[in-house]
């Protein structure tokens, strides 16, 4: 049945078949009313009792209906002379008998401002590499081969455990479990020196970055980058204001010397020392302690991304840069999106204990910190031993993959291409020896279902005509028909 | 057994029981030795062969090691003349005798800078009243009402659900499950207008903040703020270098007058009309006009934090400003730590359609995105109804121990106190009517197990003493006995 008061009420309708009960119905039909100017300011209102009358309801939806109007402003009630639509509602709002979109859509339009800095970015939409999945994907991961049953598990396991600290919130730092559990793997895996009181756990290396660069750097700062490098550090520096200086990198990784030279008080360097991203150097040990050396000396900070250092294939993994360090200048980072999955979204940063508070201080302004279920889960994940065995599993496979690659190259594009940085990661880059347009080549092979990066995009200068390729999502078998395609790409260019 | 290979060599000890494979102690032991000074560079090292039989173990440990350190540079091979310490390391690291860090420990220290905002954050080690959980902490939900069980059963089932799309990255917008739901709740519950293409899921209400605040303001941004207000609002603008500029609130909320008068060119307003933070006036009507027009007619943007209107005992909830905005002016912030719990880190953000580009670039270089497995649970959890029953259930139960509350504070309190915002939420504010210190009075509340936040901190001029007294998380039957305590600490004060 429904019910349409009307007279001097406006057309309100109400349905009690409706499962919106009464009173909200009422509010809302005033409401509307009100906002659409068919009640102006002014205009008296019926009493709740006539309009229940009216209505054929009782009085209560009315009274509550009354009171929201009149407590948020709509109505006004005046002494003596009943209720009325409120006088201090503006007038263009209400009296137009338009509707407020019909009144505001012909106003001339206002400027829209957003941050300048934005547009320092490149529009990602343009970069058809990023959309798609499988061979050869940078930064892709063998999903297929993670342990899905043993996570499953653990993930059901946890979500039994109900204790209150989980679900309150939480250290900014990270829980006390996984940071004890990722302090004891660095120390062993990776040379790195820390205790669980410098990590922190943070939603993947680029927030890691964020953190770092809001806390050490200002607007202005001048930042050593790889030349090439890691575009998107290079967008978070940018974003933040601060002024990156490419500095060139050869066979032993970053070249200290030119960084020096081209700009002595930069007041940090980024720099990835296991793998270099995209070209694939170790840095080398004397490079490591010119490094060091003058950032001990300039007082500048070391951005270290450790980002897939666990996968070496011709020897030990190289021990970190910051497990060298003896003065507190390195920041670390690590990222458990190439060695678990993307989508965990998890990564730690290991802080110079004098910066600890300051690290906090900026994390908790940003997102109060991590969420903690998965920590919990993580933190057994390595406990139990399924994160190594993974890592070993994975170093096999990749190995494999990767050797398949380099062999399916050398046949299809012999001279025509040069292999870098494939000792190491789940990537390797191939340099054109012959001018082509390294863009124009991977949109066209992701219009063929072909993911790989420019290599000239990694550069901040004119730089070198390449493609990124990785293997870490590419199942041995597709990989020499992949190739293939890759060399068609590149003859038709 | 253990093993030690001397005379021209440095020590190297190896211990063939060490679950430590040979080559890495080898590496490790030259390693060590290039660091600590005991070899120096140009100084030659025994062949692979003498070495193996040196320490009685096959070669090929030995050839592993010294691959890997000529690898990493700490060796150098010339021809003819065998392998020898890399001339190219740095004297000072190797040559002194001393171990790198005692070396380093002597020389000056050189300036570590940090960035100069960090000192603008209040430290928020002072502030005891965060430290706590129970009656009357801020922002506490009632843990223990919550339906784990259900929960548990969710995650449990999306634990076994294993798609390769949950676990690449994600789209940095959220997945569209989840963004469907909220879309459809906002639409019906809080009057949002915006099609789930609008919507961002973010780790929470404080980054999505900040997320907008670097899409949409520049240092040096002059911002509205509620006088007093959130004061990790403050932080976040304070942060990227904006000027925030209070204006005050009154019984109708945020005085837009005022506003104009005193900012008319601010970049942006920060609001919580539903329920301002921390006094509880909801914005009037009117106020919502004249705040959304003076928006559209100087280009500003609104910022509306909506963080706890679901619950609203005396009346429907509030409609949302953004429902009324016809220009696109309003970024609308949720949240769900205060209807669900706050270790999930979720929230979200309704954007304007031409400003979600922008909103994308910038989370992309943030954190690419939020991690997608409990986004598909919490879709689940409000798809199939729970999250509407629980909010159901949290409004009765809070509507109760609001009134505990608030009558507590009556009999104990009586004329010394005046309570505001009580209709809604899951706090109220009382202001102390002789002159008191309620920063001393909540340090003093904290060392008796007892917590809330002194209302002179919320705001930036010279504010009014009071106390914020959070009841989501402290139990009917406890409020009268934590109410009298706190009378007792008022009187002591």
């Amino acid at each position: 049945m429904k019910r349409v008061a009307s007279g001097i009420l406006p057309v309100i309708a109400i349905d009690r078949r409706s499962p919106e009960a009464l009173h909200k119905q009422i509010y809302e039909g005033y409401r509307r009313a009100v906002l659409d100017g068919r009640l102006r300011p002014g205009e008296r209102i019926p009493s709740t009792r006539v309009l229940a009358a009216e209505l054929a309801v009782s009085r209560f939806p009315v009274l509550n209906a009354y009171s929201q109007l009149l407590a948020e402003g709509y109505f006004e009630s005046r002494i003596g002379a009943g209720t009325a639509v409120s006088n201090s509602l503006p007038d263009q709002f209400t009296s137009s008998g338009l509707t407020t979109h019909a009144r505001l859509a012909s106003t001339r339009p206002a400027p829209r401002p957003v941050a300048r800095r934005i547009s320092i970015l490149a529009p990602r939409g343009s970069a058809l590499w990023l959309r798609g999945w499988g061979a050869f994907g940078v930064g892709q991961v063998a999903l297929d081969q993670f342990p899905f049953r043993v996570w499953s598990s653990l993930v059901a396991r946890h979500s039994r455990k109900v204790t209150r600290e989980l679900f309150r919130y939480g250290d900014p730092m990270g829980t006390k479990a996984l940071r004890q559990t990722i302090a004891s793997y660095l120390r062993t895996a990776r040379s790195v020196q820390g205790e669980p009181g410098q990590i922190m756990i943070v939603s993947g290396s680029q927030q890691a970055l964020e953190i770092a660069t809001r806390v050490l750097l200002e607007p202005g700062s001048r930042v050593w980058m790889e030349e090439p490098g890691y575009p998107l550090a290079r967008e978070v520096f940018a974003l933040a204001g601060c002024d990156p200086i490419p500095v060139p990198v050869d066979e032993e990784g970053l070249n200290v010397a030119a960084g020096i030279k081209r700009e002595n008080r930069a007041r940090a360097a980024f720099v990835t020392p296991s793998h270099q991203f995209p070209l694939g150097a170790t840095l080398s040990a004397a490079r490591r302690f010119q490094l060091l050396d003058w950032a001990q000396n300039s007082g500048a900070w070391i951005l270290e991304d450790d980002y897939d250092s666990e996968y070496r294939y011709e020897s030990l993994p190289v021990a970190s840069l910051q497990g060298l360090d003896a003065s507190n200048r390195v920041i670390y980072i690590g990222t458990f999106s190439k060695v678990l999955f993307p989508a965990l979204r998890m990564g730690y940063i290991v802080i110079p204990p004098d910066l600890v508070e300051q690290f906090v201080t900026i994390r908790r302004a940003m997102d109060l910190g991590s969420a903690t279920f998965f920590q919990e889960v993580l933190a057994d994940f390595i406990g139990e031993g399924h994160f190594e065995r993974h890592i070993r599993r994975m170093r096999i496979l990749y190995r494999e993959r990767r050797s398949k690659l380099v062999e399916s190259i050398r046949e299809e594009l012999g001279n025509r291409v040069e292999v870098h940085g494939s000792e190491a990661g789940m990537h390797l880059t191939v340099t054109l020896k012959e001018a082509r347009n390294d863009v124009e080549i991977a949109e066209r092979a992701a219009r063929r279902n072909l993911w790989m990066w420019p290599l000239s995009r990694c550069y901040m200068g004119r730089g070198r005509q390449g493609l990124i390729l990785g293997f870490g999502s590419a199942a041995g078998q597709v990989i020499p028909r992949a190739v293939r395609k890759l060399r068609n790409l590149i003859m038709e260019s």
